[in-house]
């Protein structure tokens, strides 16, 4: 790279040419990465103030707990400012030339610890896998609502990279559209297995192995790897080494291995990166049992779809560029970042 | 809507729904608006430190100044640290499954004006109008280059809108390729004129003059108006009343009323945000010199585009959830936006 000056490169899941600018060549000591403060003021995540939340949706307790009282160690609840809600009916409508539909869905909150302090990439492995677990027993529970197209899973670690509690917590929110991206990656791959019959998803993962130079992080079972068109510096790209299209599917043994993987990820980021704020966000697929089924739609899904999780430090402020284009400008290669990230 | 709770609304350029969370309603006053500071330490961009920006590429200066010196009105130069460059050709090849070509391109920087401190909302409408028509006249220079299939211009105006020096500039990205934002709105424009015979983007602002709920400002040949589906709080959309796809057909004196209309809009933001970081993108149609035309894909550009602008203050910070999804939740509605823009 260094050697060629800066080049396009097309993201073949996202059909979208990102720039990656080697010249500019940022090491991890090139980033300026916001500092983060542990707030100390009142935690309405913390044990013993359960009844500042919402009552609780779902949570992993020691024995002889009781439920909305302490002694958890996962805890689901509502989001107390709900962006969306679960009562009524989308009613569809037109207005003029623009469609609208009520706010139908899900806002909830995972709170992954009691420790207010504790960061993901501290915790056990163990510990960690139970987080992962509820993520997948909330996306199985909701995917029986027939009305949710797509529930999307996330974490905003760090007020740079959207966090307003400080306290570790990870969102779901269930829509009932198709949010654009993933209809993007979906399509993207449907492409590919009707012309080749083969997930796309698969032949990425073939490719990073056979090359090694972007790979990061590998077991049995996972592999984390920074990705071809990488948007920002040192994003990755974790999935499961084995086809699966729906992260709901993933079984308790599978999400200790997931769990291994990014405890290892977070904690390559917290040395390169001197511990910075970070987003990652689950693509699984969209839910099959939606009603009403188009034909043919949901037919070939399980087969053109691979879940995966995108995973991004929040070193670079994204400006009008990128919004207005849906275009980066990235400084730092993927193998550079891959290079750093496996040095450690 | 604030009765009716948050809502689905569908973008129908960017195919891409929005959710209005109305309940979250906020108003101008609760937004913590990053506060800018003026920075003092030296300057490249003033007047006097001419030689320490690569030599300029354009310049409208007084009687009498000479290239390269001071007594410029507004200056274009390539940015010194370029993400893309003119030499060269594109050598597109595949990588495995996957693709790239060289970083062809152009990447320059328009200095506004020679006053470092002077903001554009306080420019005397003529001299915006200068900077305005510096971008059509870069803009018509490089669609000369048959390489380059969009040119984009764009301002980050505020550190924690992407701008790294508080003189104010804005820039120009010319590339090989057609950004996916730019080239989703010229497909979702073609359908619907290949349906209708009418302008998407003409029909949109007649149903916008229509019900004038989201209006902000307009004159005898622009319009300004918070879009449907906004993704940010107090966003904009400006474009021409009369039909026009290509920024670069704009007159000098259609650009003055421009100028009028981006200066009264940059005003409300002051006066309702408290002087928010900004950014703006202008969405021109994409080169028709480009080689090789591919056949039928140009016949059409005059009839399926109709140039705008982008303008957001950046209000709110953009999480996870956004970069993953394509999917934004807006927490003021762009009825009580634009109220509150009109009540200045």
């Amino acid at each position: 790279m260094s050697e060629q000056g800066s080049q396009y490169r097309y993201d073949i899941l996202q059909k979208r040419w990102v720039i990656i600018a080697s010249e500019r060549g940022k090491r991890p000591q090139d980033f300026a990465v916001p500092r983060e403060e542990v707030e100390t003021v009142f935690c309405p995540f913390c044990p013993g103030h359960e009844e500042k939340t919402p009552p609780e949706i779902a949570a992993i307790r020691d024995p002889g707990g009781r439920t909305n009282g302490p002694g958890w160690r996962v805890r689901v609840v509502p989001n107390k400012f709900p962006a969306l809600r679960v009562e009524g009916e989308p009613e569809r409508e037109a207005e003029g030339l623009y469609d609208r539909m009520n706010g139908i869905g899900a806002h909830e909150v995972v709170i992954e610890s009691p420790d207010h302090r504790s960061r993901m990439c501290d915790r056990e492995v163990d510990d960690i896998a139970l987080t992962l677990r509820m993520y997948r027993d909330r996306l199985t529970d909701l995917m029986r609502d027939q009305r949710l197209k797509y529930i999307l899973i996330f974490k905003n670690s760090g007020s740079a990279a959207g966090a307003s509690l400080s306290h570790p917590h990870s969102q779901i929110i269930a829509t009932t559209v198709t949010p654009r991206t993933v209809a993007l990656e979906l399509n993207s791959c449907r492409e590919h297995h009707h012309i080749k019959e083969r997930c796309l998803i698969c032949d990425i993962i073939k490719q990073e192995l056979g090359s090694r130079e972007r790979l990061v992080t590998i077991d049995d079972r996972y592999v984390a790897f920074c990705p071809y068109a990488a948007r920002f510096p040192f994003e990755l790209f974790i999935a499961p080494r084995f086809h699966q299209h729906d992260y709901s599917k993933a079984s308790d043994h599978d999400l200790r291995g997931l769990a291994a993987v990014l405890r290892d990820v977070l904690g390559r980021y917290r040395e390169a990166l001197d511990d910075p704020p970070y987003n990652f966000i689950l693509h699984t697929s969209p839910n099959a049992n939606v009603r009403p089924r188009r034909a043919h739609y949901w037919d070939t899904i399980e087969f053109d779809f691979h879940w995966h999780m995108e995973l991004f430090p929040r070193l670079t402020r994204v400006a009008g560029f990128e919004w207005g284009t849906g275009f980066y400008i990235n400084p730092t290669s993927p193998e550079d970042a891959a290079r750093y990230l496996r040095s450690l």
